[in-house]
């Protein structure tokens, strides 16, 4: 199988560049194919601008989503980026590795994101009528490939916790994990998490690599976040608002998109 | 009084900037003084490198927590940051404003965050021991000064209600409000959103501009959200999970970490 890692860290002597190692290390022994997007060694651009959409008119206004897609519909996007969404083609399992920065992406990786994830690609995809909102969140051009987020923070295990104060890791990822990844039709495995890691010592390793090869050994056979399909009947169209009889009375918030009685329900860290 | 803006949008003609445009007026009717950082103009860099750090050494790993807080306390970081940290300072309110990509800032404002706000200015803030664990979530560097997202989202009004598919946009913007602006101590006002803003004409914009004055005008004088302080006694400490008495019985989630009977339980939107 094809795997593609999206990494970053500007370190490449960080905890993270180990962990990437192993990951790619596994993957190999595995049989797989590995292709690592090191933005940081890419020196990868991660600003939208009017110069990533060369059919745009110098007196045009710039609409993001309206050039996005008429520069995907005709190949003409910026080579970084065409680049970029072939590897994603090609990959059969998508890994999103990074450090946790202030409870999201660095802006090297949420800008690959912002300028990769194309319209007619990654969103506005499929029939958008009264019907039908799109082919998203399980379907559309990720369909069929998996997805999984490894990621290290500086804070303890304790703040991500279901009562932590930062807010649950899987509340702090679902922007993510459901609205990126599965948004795009990737089925999502649950994250790989590295808490406290400024203080960790070279000891503390061993027991993260045994743990990151075990994942990487399942990546295609471990159970994915049992998140609800947009267009399997769970919600209405178009309002995409999840129908009354599902999820707990009064219930509201991210854990209602998980599908009732999930395993995925219970707390669940790395 | 003293307002900063932190404002991203690619396209100086965009609905945004004309939603600053209403902003920055209203703002000085009223006799405030106002900053404006406009990312995009003042081609902000966004990514984290070494180069942030001139106190580093050719052959010292970059670790970016340390970095930065050798950096901050003895005044060497890069001159960008430090204008913006200086503006900060000055601010008596912070608004960020922005086009909600991907369900998150786009990235040159996530690296803004990113490279502002520096360790020993907005985290690694005050004692961290047994017994208290930094100034944060309610205190630190930001403490007695409010802040504020304004966003516009290209999807509907009902896929970010507390049913929507996207999940509520309260949970969506908590990393910003709590995790970023509460964090570092601000008090928190409610986002103030533009659903649907590339299928709006331009006959709805004076709805858009009355709406956004009124907010201005509230912006010393409204309420804020009703979050949880991490040192005033509902949290264990230094686990920061919030004490087993408070919350409805079995919650998780963000809207634990509002107060109990808080107006802001219930569902919130523009």
């Amino acid at each position: 199988m094809n795997v593609v890692i999206v990494f970053t860290h500007p370190d490449p002597h960080s905890l993270n560049a180990s962990m990437l190692n192993v990951c790619v290390d596994e993957l190999k022994q595995l049989g797989h194919a590995v292709q690592v997007s090191d933005l940081y060694a890419m020196n990868f651009n991660p600003v939208v601008a009017r110069s990533d959409f060369p059919l745009l008119q110098p007196d045009e206004r710039l609409k993001v989503a309206q050039a996005s897609k008429t520069g995907y519909a005709s190949s003409n996007l910026t080579d970084d980026v065409q680049a970029e969404i072939a590897k994603l083609k090609w990959a059969d399992a998508i890994i999103f590795h990074f450090p946790l920065w202030w409870y999201s992406m660095p802006a090297i990786l949420k800008g690959w994101v912002d300028r990769v994830f194309a319209c007619g690609f990654a969103y506005g995809v499929g029939e958008h009528s009264d019907a039908k909102w799109g082919d998203r969140f399980g379907g559309g051009s990720l369909a069929g490939k998996r997805g999984m987020v490894i990621t290290t923070t500086g804070g303890w295990k304790e703040h991500y916790s279901p009562r932590g104060i930062n807010g649950p890791m899987d509340d702090i990822l679902f922007p993510i994990n459901h609205n990126v990844l599965f948004y795009t039709g990737a089925a999502v495995l649950p994250q790989f998490v590295v808490h406290s890691a400024d203080r960790l010592q070279m000891g503390d390793f061993p027991v993260i690599e045994d743990a990151l090869r075990t994942r990487m050994r399942g990546l295609f056979t471990d159970p994915t976040i049992a998140y609800r399909q947009q267009n399997t009947g769970d919600y209405d169209i178009p309002s995409c608002e999840l129908r009354t009889a599902l999820g707990a009375p009064g219930a509201s918030g991210f854990s209602l998109h998980l599908k009732d009685n999930s395993p995925d329900k219970a707390p669940r860290f790395d």
